[in-house]
């Protein structure tokens, strides 16, 4: 029976997220004692490989050459990449994946990787995609944190081949690291959601800041404006690629947020204190219905 | 001389906020050695009496119907009430201010109450509006907390007749409740920053929740929605009322989101990565620009 305090991870993208995701596996589950497993590392940057052998996070760094000999080695890949560097990786690796591991990406859009799935079809070893759900406005694996996934969503999207006993050891994994909520569903209903919770918000967070008439404002700020913006410190080519590449969900969100907006600044024009109380009212009930509401500050 | 230990505060409606400025009088200036100051309060609400009474927060309570006699002793009053209540309640009990009182108010648009400036003119307290730049989605007296103000914003709005001791001592008394940074500024560039840093956001998250599709996408979220919609937890009778009280402005900066808004849009519809990327590359220079940015999270 397989158990991943000896497998051996390997890395490919040593960033934000690969870096957090690492720590995470380190601190967590390899360790416990008698632990075996090791944490393998790949990426293009010399410098983050450097920083993450020092904090003995990483065992051993591969260059992106050495990919293929580090991918013959580990039980469970985690490819960090953007969303087409990550099919492109899968697609270009994938005869040199060790028989039987367990694959799976971070990519914020799936469309794109499904699109291609066919291409890894044959393949041996066992590609489970998922979104841990868990972001940062900060960049790099210098600003890496293996305890930022507590108390977060993980959405997985098992295959209609993907094996239970799999699947059942990356869910073990991920709340191993942290996360209380596991999600399963398809590409589609995640690609859809995500357009929503997630892209529109950079969408509306980023326009937000790009109206403001200057740089001063927040010395007029509260909170609020703080806290609807703090995303808009934004990974310019990341989120381009991910706007583009869930276009059509987004689009979608972003006219039902046009149409939501207009309905209350037309109540605000037309003085009617009536409609614009309902809709707030409204607003504030929906607001609850949902969950992990964090009522900070005054508490 | 006047010192701020030995006065005797009144607060008109002990609800949220002024609960809070209680707290803070309270625990910053009454509690220093010898002070003899005392804090009275003043609401419709017998529980909410009851409670700050209980708890020390205030050393006597008044029903409204006693307001006066409360305001005949009081060397600084606090007025606590929604927009319109306040310059009504100035209105009606400017007699009965005590001889050179320092008043204050916290109403989030200055423009009503300037419009009713004359009517208190010769009156002999000196009023001197504020705006502490610090709120909550919770309400009412229990969930007050004296020590939010930390690290906060201080709106102050000198009149032209405004005594430079009182307005010195009323900055003591700001900074004495933590916070940070006072702002003076006047009735106008307030209710046109304010529309934008607070009110804008109060009407983008309700718009935002709004247009959700159902209360179960919080399963797909990663804290960006979270962030964006806390302030959606919205007292929506306050907020009908500064939405209409400063419509003018808001309608101003609601429009000029919504072009923003489009220009991103039509980024994305037209497969333009190019201006996306440049888009979001200003905004995060203009960010980063912005002070009081709380990188949370992984740091």
């Amino acid at each position: 029976m397989k158990e991943l305090e000896h497998f051996t991870y390997g890395i490919v993208g040593m960033g934000l997220m690969g870096g957090s995701l690492a720590k995470a596996i380190r601190a967590n589950v390899l360790s416990k004692e008698g632990a075996t497993g090791k944490i393998y590392a790949c990426d293009i940057n010399r410098a983050s490989l450097d920083m993450c052998l020092e904090q003995h996070i990483a065992d051993r760094a591969f260059s992106v050459e050495d990919a293929p000999l580090m991918l013959s080695q580990c039980d469970f890949v985690y490819v960090c990449l953007y969303p087409h560097a990550t099919a492109d990786f899968l697609c270009a690796h994938k005869n040199e994946f060790k028989e039987g591991a367990i694959v799976s990406d971070i990519s914020g859009v799936k469309a794109l990787i499904f699109e291609r799935m066919d291409e890894l079809s044959g393949c041996g070893f066992d590609f489970i995609p998922g979104h841990p759900m868990a972001g940062s406005e900060r960049e790099g694996y210098a600003a890496s944190n293996g305890s930022v996934f507590a108390n977060h969503n993980y959405i997985v999207m098992p295959l209609e081949h993907t094996d239970a006993e799999d699947l059942r050891l990356f869910k073990c994994l991920i709340t191993a690291m942290g996360f209380t909520r596991i999600v399963e569903t398809s590409a589609n209903v995640h690609d859809h959601k995500i357009a929503f919770t997630s892209q529109l918000c950079h969408v509306i967070a980023s326009a937000l800041v790009d109206s403001a008439e200057d740089t001063e404002v927040t010395a007029f700020g509260g909170g609020s404006f703080e806290d609807l913006t703090r995303i808009a410190l934004i990974n310019a080519p990341l989120w381009t690629e991910l706007f583009l590449a869930n276009k059509k969900e987004l689009l979608g969100h972003i006219e039902k947020f046009q149409q939501s907006l207009e309905v209350l600044k037309n109540g605000i024009k037309n003085d009617d204190s009536g409609a614009i109380k309902s809709y707030l009212e409204n607003v504030r009930v929906k607001r609850t219905a949902m969950s992990r509401i964090d009522t900070k500050k005054f508490s």
